[in-house]
C-alpha cells in the first residue's frame, strides 16, 4: 500500500425528505445564493421547496449554469456575489452545478487576478465562501469532494482543479430527486461513477486489498442496479444504491493507497471540449480502448477484474480473460444506453491529431499510473475507438 | 436502505513515516500533553521519537492510561490540563489511550458538573480540547470516530459515548508501529475489528448493497491478514491491510443507512467489568453464541455471509449453510488464537446471572437490532457459551 493523506470533512444528510436539514444547516442570517442549470429543478418544484424551506434566509437566484459549466456563465454569478455580498452558497443540481460552485466559491474572495489563474496554474487555494449541495445526479461525486472541472470556452480548455477549500458544508442527497431524470442522464451518471472508480482501481496492484474491494463493491453495485434504474425509475433501493455508490466512487476513499490512473478522463475532456459530446460519452468510447492498449501494465488487474466482477474462471487463460474482462466492460455501456465508438457520434479519423494537440497543449502529455499514456498511445486508443 | 446522516472530519496521515506530519499539524504555539498507556511507548522508543519532533512546543506527559481506561484515572489528567493549561491533546496508544484522551478532551471543560454524568447520562456535549492521535494497535477504531467507552470502576461500570466534538483532528497511522505488538494483542485486535464489522452487517437486510460490501470486503480482508500477522509480524503490506481495514472497521461508513446490533458488545462489556477478561476476548465469547440464538432474525444476513465470506455454495440446504457459517467464525476465532468459551477463561454457570443483572441495570434490557436480545435471550447464549 502507498502511503496516503485522507480526510472528507463533508457532512451527508442521506434518504428521503432530508431537505428538512437544509435550514438546520445553513448559518442564520446567511446571505444564500442559489445556484442551478437549464431548469429542471424549476420544472420539479425541487427550487419553489429549496426556496419555501430557506424563507427565513434573504435568498438570490442564480440559473442557467451549463453541462461542463463554463468560467463565462460562472463569472457572472462571481459578479453577482461580489456585488450582492451573498457569504452562503447552495448549488441545487448534479456535478456541473456543482463543480461551477466550487468556480465560484474560490474565486469571488479571488481578487488579485483574473480567478481563472487558480484553474490554469493550480493556485493553491486558501479562501472559499461555504456552500452546501442538494444533489438532483448522481454522478461525479462532485458532492462529497474537493474537485472541480471548469472550462474556458474561449480557449477551447476543460481543467480541472482540487483544494480542501471546496467541499461542501454539507450535502443533502434524497434518492427521490433522481426519479425524473431523463434516461440519457441516468445512463450517463452510471458510466461517469463506473470510470471514476476504474481510474482508482484498474491500474498495477499494490496489495490494497481494502481499497480493491470497496473499488469491486461499487463496480458490482453499479452494474446490478445501473440497467434496473432504466427499467424501474421510482424504484427507491436502486435509486439510493446507485446514489451511494456515485458519491462513494470519488470521495477520496477509495484512491487513497493505491496508484491513480485518470488518462480517460483527460482525453475524454479533450473530446467534450472539442465536439461537444457528453462527458460519460466520452469515458464509454475512450476506456475500452484505453484498457486493451495498456493491458500489458494492468495485467493483473485486469485479471482480477475479470475474475472478482465479471465472474470469469480462474482458469480461463490469461489473455483471454483480458479480452473477455474488456469486451464485456464495452458491453455494459453499451446496455447502459451509451454509445462505445467514435463513429457512433458521427467522428472519425480526423479528430484524432486534435485531441492529441490538445493534450500536449494542457501539459498532458505523459498520462495514467506509470506516465506510458503518451501521444503515440492516444493515437492507438483513439484509434481503436473508430 | 434506511435514512442517515454521515460525516468524518478526522484526516489520516496513513503509512511508513508519517510521525512527520505531527508537528506540521498541531497549532504553532500549543501546550501539548501526550497521553499514553502502559509504557511500551517508552520501550520502542515511539515517546521520546515524538518528543523529539515536539521540541518547538511546551509538552507534557501523562502515562499510566490502562486497558479498559478508568474514570479515576483519567481524572487525573482532567486535573493535571485544568492546573497547566494544556491546549491540545496527543494520544499516543491504541484504543484505549484513544478513549480514555476522548474522555479527557470532554471533560476538562465540563466545570457544571462531575465529567461522570457526561457518560452516565449521555449529555450532548458541545466543547472539547481539541487532540490528535499515533496509533500503535488498530483494533477499536477510535482513532477515526467520534465514540469512546470509559469504565468506573467504583461503579463496576463501563459504558460509551457518542460525540462529534471528539472526532480526533488527525491521525498518524503507521503500520511499521505494530510490529513490536505482543501476539496477544495482535489477535485481539483483529477479533474486535471482525465483530466490529458483525455489529454492523449481520442484521436483517435493507438492500444496501455498497454497505454490504464494503463490510464484507472488510471481513474478508481481516480473514485473510490476521493470521498472517501471527505469522509475519514485520511483513508491512499485512500490517497495512490490518490498520486500514480496523480504522474503516467502525468510521462509521458501513454503517451508515444500515440497522446495528451492538448487543455482543454491550454483553462483552459487563464481562469485562465484572470478570476483567480482554475486550476482544469477551466478543469472541459472545458472537458466535449470539448468532446462533438470533440466527432466526439475522437467517437472510447469516446465509449471504455464508456464501460470500465462507464460499459456501449456494446450493447448501439454508440450516446447514447458517450453522456452517457460525461453526466457522469461532474456528476463525480460535485460529486467531482467541478462546471463545468462558470456561477457557475459568468462567461457569455462575456468571450469567450478574451479567444480565448488570445490562439491566445499565438500562440494556432489550439489546440488538430488533431488541429481541433481552435478558433472557442473554441468558440463552450466555449458556452456550460455557
Amino acid at each position: 500500500m502507498q502511503n496516503f493523506q485522507f480526510g472528507n470533512p463533508t457532512e451527508i444528510y442521506f434518504g428521503q425528505g432530508q431537505i428538512d436539514q437544509l435550514a438546520k444547516n445553513i448559518p442564520a442570517g446567511s446571505k444564500v445564493l442559489i445556484l442551478y442549470g437549464g431548469g429542471s429543478v424549476k420544472k420539479t418544484g425541487l427550487l419553489t421547496t429549496v426556496k419555501d424551506i430557506l424563507k427565513e434566509y434573504q435568498v438570490g437566484e442564480f440559473g442557467g449554469i451549463e453541462p461542463n459549466p463554463t468560467y463565462e456563465t460562472l463569472m457572472q454569478a462571481v459578479e453577482l456575489i461580489r456585488q450582492e455580498k451573498f457569504d452562503f452558497l447552495l448549488a441545487v443540481g448534479g456535478g456541473s452545478v456543482i463543480d461551477g460552485t466550487k468556480f465560484v466559491a474560490v474565486a469571488v474572495p479571488y481578487a488579485q487576478g483574473d480567478p481563472w489563474e487558480l484553474v490554469r496554474d493550480r493556485l493553491p487555494v486558501k479562501n472559499a465562501l461555504p456552500f452546501a449541495v442538494v444533489l438532483t445526479l448522481p454522478a461525479t461525486g462532485s458532492e462529497m469532494n474537493s474537485g472541480a472541472v471548469i472550462t474556458r470556452k474561449a480557449l477551447k480548455a476543460k481543467l480541472s482543479f482540487l483544494s480542501k477549500a471546496v467541499f461542501p458544508r454539507f450535502s443533502i442527497l434524497d434518492p427521490v430527486y433522481t426519479y425524473t431524470l431523463p434516461e440519457r442522464q441516468i445512463s450517463n451518471g452510471v458510466v461517469d461513477s463506473f470510470v471514476h472508480v476504474m481510474e482508482q482501481y484498474m491500474t498495477y496492484p499494490v496489495k490494497g486489498k481494502v481499497q480493491d474491494r470497496f473499488s469491486e463493491g461499487l463496480l458490482l453495485t453499479l452494474l446490478e442496479e445501473g440497467p434496473k434504474a432504466l427499467q424501474e425509475p421510482k424504484n427507491y433501493a436502486v435509486r439510493a444504491n446507485l446514489m451511494w455508490a456515485a458519491t462513494l466512487a470519488l470521495n477520496g476513499l477509495i484512491g487513497s493507497g493505491v496508484p491513480q490512473d485518470w488518462s480517460t478522463h483527460m482525453i475524454g475532456h479533450e473530446i467534450t471540449v472539442l465536439y461537444g459530446l457528453d462527458h460519460a460519452q466520452t469515458l464509454a468510447i475512450v476506456l475500452p480502448s484505453l484498457l486493451e492498449v495498456m493491458q500489458e501494465e494492468k495485467q493483473e488487474k485486469l485479471i482480477q477484474y475479470g475474475e472478482r466482477i465479471w465472474n470469469l474462471p480462474k482458469e480461463m487463460p490469461a489473455a483471454e480473460k483480458v479480452a473477455a474482462a474488456i469486451e464485456r466492460t464495452r458491453s455494459f455501456f453499451e446496455a447502459m444506453k451509451v454509445k462505445t465508438r467514435l463513429s457512433d457520434y458521427g467522428l472519425g479519423q480526423a479528430v484524432i491529431e486534435p485531441i492529441v494537440a490538445n493534450l500536449v497543449a494542457h501539459g498532458m502529455g505523459r498520462l495514467g499510473e506509470t506516465g506510458k499514456v503518451t501521444p503515440e498511445a492516444v493515437r492507438e486508443i483513439l484509434k481503436k475507438s473508430l
